[in-house]
C-alpha cells in the first residue's frame, strides 16, 4: 500500500491527483488501481478536469444543497462536511492497462476536500491480475 | 477487460443493463465483477429493477435537487449531468458465485445517463478468486 | 463470501458494523475487505463513529434533501429509501494489513438503513494480496 500527500488550500474544493496516482501503476502491464481516503471530512471523486470550471460547479451545488446551517447535533462545525464525504464515498477504483490508468478522455482523479485547509491522505493499493 | 456498449434515449434515464453484465461472468466459479463507467456525466447505479417506476423515481428526485440553473461557470450547459455523476460515481462490483452475479433479489444493475441521448461504454473486469 | 446479519431499530439510522467486519479479517496479513448490501432501500456508509452525532445528522440531512412526499410512481411508499440507496451506493471497500481493517482513525463502517425497521444482510468478501 503507497500513501500520497495532499495539501488543500481552501474550506472545500476538488484538488487534481491524477498525476500522483498515474506515477504508482506505471510498469503494471494490467490490474486495477484502489484508492482510499481515510478522512471523514474528505473523499474522492473521478469526474471532468480539462475544464476547472466542472470541480467549481461540482463544489458549488454540494455547498448549496448540504445546508451549512441545519440544527446540527455535532458540535464541531463540520457536520456538512461529513454528509458530502458519505455522498460521494471514500473509495474508487480505475483499471489499469500497459502503465496506464484506463480514465475516460475527460475523466481525472480529484481529492476531494470538504473541511480544510488541510494536510491530507490518500491509501493506493495496486493489484495486478 | 470487457466494455459493454449502452444505447441512451433521453437526457437523463437509468438503463437496465443487468442481462449484457451477466454474460460475461458465467463460468466463474467465484470472484468480483467490476464495472466501471468512462464518462463524466454518466454513472452506474445498482437498485429495484422489478418495478421500472423506481428508475424513474430516482431520476426525477436527482434532476430535482441538482438544479438545472445555478449560475454554473461551466459554459457546456451541462455541469447539473456532472454533479450527478459525482454523486453516484463511477465504479461499482458485484460478487460473483457459480457463474452468476451475487445481486440481491431486487437489485439490477443500470447505466445512468444524465446527459443523453448518447451511445455509452461501460468497462467490465471480472476477477476470479 | 461471509454473510453479516444487521438488526435495524428505526425507520432510518446508521448501524456500527465495524466490530462485526473486523472480525473476518483477522488473520489476514495483506488485501482488500469487499463489503456488498444486497437491498434496494439501505446501503453502506463509512464515516465518523466517536460522536455519534455525525450519523444522526448525516441521516437528517438525507431525510431533509431527499422528500418524503414528491408524486413519486413507485406505490410501495419507499421511493425516498431507494433514492438515499442510489446516492451512497451499495458496496465499498477498507484494506487489510496486519489482520486490521486500515480506516482512518475517526471511521467507522456504518449500515444505512433507510427503510426499517428490518432484518438485513451484508455480504463480506476479504481478498489476501
Amino acid at each position: 500500500m503507497e500513501v500520497i500527500t495532499v495539501r488543500t488550500n481552501r474550506q472545500t474544493e476538488l484538488v487534481d491527483i491524477t498525476d500522483q496516482v498515474a506515477r504508482l501503476v506505471s510498469g503494471v502491464k494490467s490490474g486495477i488501481c484502489y484508492l482510499y481516503c481515510p478522512h471523514t471530512t474528505a473523499g474522492l471523486v473521478i469526474n471532468e478536469g480539462a475544464d476547472p470550471a466542472v470541480a467549481e460547479d461540482v463544489i458549488s451545488v454540494l455547498n448549496h444543497f448540504v445546508p451549512w446551517k441545519f440544527g446540527y447535533k455535532h458540535l464541531e462545525g463540520n457536520s456538512p462536511a461529513h454528509v458530502k464525504a458519505c455522498l460521494t464515498g471514500p473509495g474508487t477504483f480505475v483499471f489499469v492497462e500497459d502503465g496506464r490508468l484506463k480514465l475516460g478522455t475527460w475523466q481525472r482523479i480529484f481529492f476531494a476536500e470538504y473541511d480544510g485547509p488541510r494536510t491530507r491522505k490518500v491509501y493506493v493499493k495496486v493489484v495486478p491480475d
